[in-house]
């Protein structure tokens, strides 16, 4: 067997310091899925001695590891792999840190690296100047109320101002079904409390987004699954299921699905909530994208359509504002309210009040609409111009499975013969990071072989000059793959 | 059987609006638990008709008490009375808003309301000058990144700082067990995820804080107690236990325990420990107080006596600094590291990087020193108060259980004959808030007669002129005693 240490090389009149050296190839090694997760590294002195260098390097290698949770202790027994995290799973330069602060100043452009797998937004485009000036206004009137405990079920100011905002979108949701929680995963495990019991079987469709699936196992639910298509899913085929079993939920997004980007349709959504009353199912419905639509439609949320309270309606800004606020909005029928209520008591008591009490000023002061214009003008471009990219530089190969006309994300089919992690690989080697399609699925696995193999780019953090090269770099690896193969830039996986 | 309006007056004269007074009344009536919860309340047109006002105003008052939690609605059904949450028992007056904003600006008293049941400082006592500063130097240090998404395990460098803090306090925790959380109920919740399933034993002192005994029961655990005594519990009871059944966890307050305020003697901490390590127990460690100490005497928490990895430390400020911003500490062996990431990660991903951030600087400019020195020399001059004016004006018939000398609670015995729910209500007529005693046991049931009964009182949130007054009050209700049972004050439960 060949022995990890084997692949690390040290320069030793590199600039770069020997640990950072060892800490950045044990990590590409691990996000390359080289190093499985759980495996156990090589003890410090063993990897010292292989690579001629001081235990403490080592060491030190190792902490930098850890500290980025890519590796993790056990008491006695040594270092081992991490299980990789969504979020980690995009390709870091070692410049990261100062390039996105010098971003942040808008001093320079990464070229370097393009990032199509981050759904968030590059923090350069956060309003930080007007969210800056909410709270500040919000401190010199509120002071120390600001700080006390909220009402478990929110800041009733914010909860008028999103009732509003709903109403906007076609939704006329009275306040007192408003919850305020803290960001949509947390809407999710809230719901997974209050609504199933141990091995109660949910629905998902499929690809999905892989935090809803954890909520759900950690409930040790029977999942089952749903193939997306290009306006909802089969209908026939979940009335098939729901006449043969009992099931609890479904969880579903209506508006430009992440990953695939695609719209439910309005036929499909009025009988889903048919289905949903006649079977009892409750639906939830996770809404992160709803406003950028770039063709001039509208998609209501599937709650718009909502009569009989079959559908819990989560609103989340984080993909179009600011994740690391963690604010987000649930809307439930009144006759779960109490339950709801202790659960959110019995998770974290309540919101942080300076978050929910800034961001009602930033509603009511009209900065939200701001925001939101400027950033769907932006994306809308950006959109355009990744689609022209793809069609002109992408296909064929590669296959654009649906036409979102809006959203963040593009849902690609590979070439039969190229797996989605192979093709991952192939394009962490040209520096351009996305997200393999089988991260989206159930059982989180490879495609087998004969499926079709998928992958998901975003545009929510690159610039228009990283899509165009972003673009060029992928095409690049259809035109050399046989040289890639021979570089082992595509391994055999 | 006596209808609800016939408790109801309304006085067309008064400057309050009706709607207000009707609201008012209900929401008495709520607290007082003559309205129990679940029960229904008249419809809107029957209680407009006994009282003769508008439907509309009936509408307004109910939707005022539904804002506020006191009442829910079903669909199709009316309106009901919700459970009491532990934030909501205590009385607040009409002015409270008002009065709560001007003690802010420092312009009023409240010497109306007395409160001795909340378990949090008044909001006048924040340092929202330094931590607006905080929050300031943060956002134009980190500009956009402060909104990113933090890691699952918290902020690298403000768990440095954690880890400092512990330094001080005699706790050598490495950085990567520190693990930040969004509050100490979180913490529990957590904590419950990964380490209970469906229906394990748990044990808890009792009483003890009633929102740990929610997390338990959330996951259906079989819950055990054991009686708190003045020097922790009885161990020989607990091994007893340990012996007979298998245990997964046991949760302890260590300090200034709440409600009784007894600290564990050192040798009790250690045997617990050893009792641990033998059964296999995990145990979780609540600190919330120790820092006040007011007799000279450090109590280190049971975690510094821990060389195992059998004990889980939640370190919470909310009771000494701000609880809306909703922040804890937990400290976690390696071994359960990766488990803890994952359930943060699907609770709710991480929490807010921009409170993370600017508690950190806080930590790191001194400004937490600076406020624990002045809260910590505040709150022991009103502890010194309020111990003499309980001596002087309530024992006897008043019995203080233990002398804790530190933290925030006094933990008392009522005389024989008096229910801690009847002195309660009585003292509410006294406008003195305070809780009973029952609300801290596992059945969160009034004692059964015969029992003793008890009552806290916190210091947290009163001055020393209403420390004087709410004492006095307290005083009134037993010199009168049979005077308030005529007048029905003190009505029998």
């Amino acid at each position: 067997m060949k022995e990890i240490w084997e692949s690390i090389s040290v320069e030793r009149n590199s600039s770069k310091p020997i640990y950072q050296q060892v800490y950045n190839q044990i990590k590409l090694l691990i996000l390359d899925r080289r190093l499985s997760a759980n495996s156990q590294l090589p003890a410090i002195r063993k990897m010292a001695g292989a690579l001629d260098i001081n235990p403490a390097t080592v060491v030190k290698a190792y902490e930098s590891l850890e500290e980025e949770e890519y590796i993790y202790k056990k008491v006695g027994s040594g270092s081992f792999v991490a299980p990789i995290q969504e979020d980690n799973f995009y390709y870091r330069s070692d410049k990261e840190e100062d390039s996105l602060e010098m971003l942040g100043y808008g001093q320079i452009e990464i070229d370097e690296d393009i990032n199509f797998a981050s759904a968030t937004p590059s923090s350069s485009l956060f309003p930080v100047e007007d969210f800056k000036e909410a709270i500040n206004k919000v401190l010199d009137r509120d002071k120390g109320e600001a700080f006390t405990y909220q009402k478990s079920q929110g800041y009733y100011p914010l909860r008028e101002s999103i009732q509003e905002y709903f109403n906007k979108n076609g939704m006329s949701i009275p306040v007192n079904e408003i919850q305020i929680v803290s960001g949509a995963q947390q809407a999710i495990d809230l719901l997974v409390k209050i609504f199933l019991d141990y091995g109660d079987a949910v629905l998902i469709e499929e690809p999905t987004y892989p935090g809803a699936i954890s909520a759900f196992k950690s409930r040790a639910a029977e999942i089952d699954t749903l193939p997306t298509m290009e306006d909802g899913v089969d209908l026939d085929l979940l009335e098939e299921k729901l006449a043969k079993k009992n099931y609890r939920l479904l969880f579903t997004m209506t508006s430009f699905q992440n990953p695939t980007g695609i719209c439910w349709s309005e036929a499909k959504k009025k009988r889903l909530i048919e289905l949903a009353e006649q079977y009892n199912l409750i639906i939830i419905e996770d809404d992160c994208l709803s406003e950028l639509s770039y063709n001039g439609k509208s998609y209501l949320p599937l709650k718009a359509y909502d009569n009989s309270g079959q559908v819990i309606y989560i609103k989340s800004f984080s993909k179009i504002f600011m994740p690391g606020l963690r604010l987000a909005f649930l809307t439930l029928p009144d006759k779960y309210r109490s339950k709801l209520l202790a659960a959110k008591h019995a998770t974290d008591i309540s919101t942080a009040g300076l978050t929910q009490r800034a961001m009602d000023y930033y509603f009511r002061e009209g900065l939200w609409d701001k925001h939101l214009k400027k950033i769907k003008k932006l994306f809308q471009e950006r959109y355009q111009l990744m689609l022209n990219e793809i069609r002109k530089k992408l296909i064929p190969p590669v296959e654009l499975v649906y036409e979102p006309n809006g959203g963040i994300y593009f849902w690609l089919k590979l070439p039969d013969g190229i797996s989605a992690e192979e093709f991952y690989l192939a394009a962490r080697e040209y520096k351009v990071a996305l997200l393999p399609g089988d991260i989206f699925k159930l059982d989180n696995k490879p495609e087998n072989s004969g499926e079709s193999s998928y992958f998901r780019l975003s545009f929510a953090a690159v610039s228009d000059s990283e899509i165009k090269t972003g673009i060029s770099r992928l095409k690049e690896i259809f035109e050399n793959i046989n040289d890639n193969r021979d570089k082992g830039y595509i391994p055999l996986v």
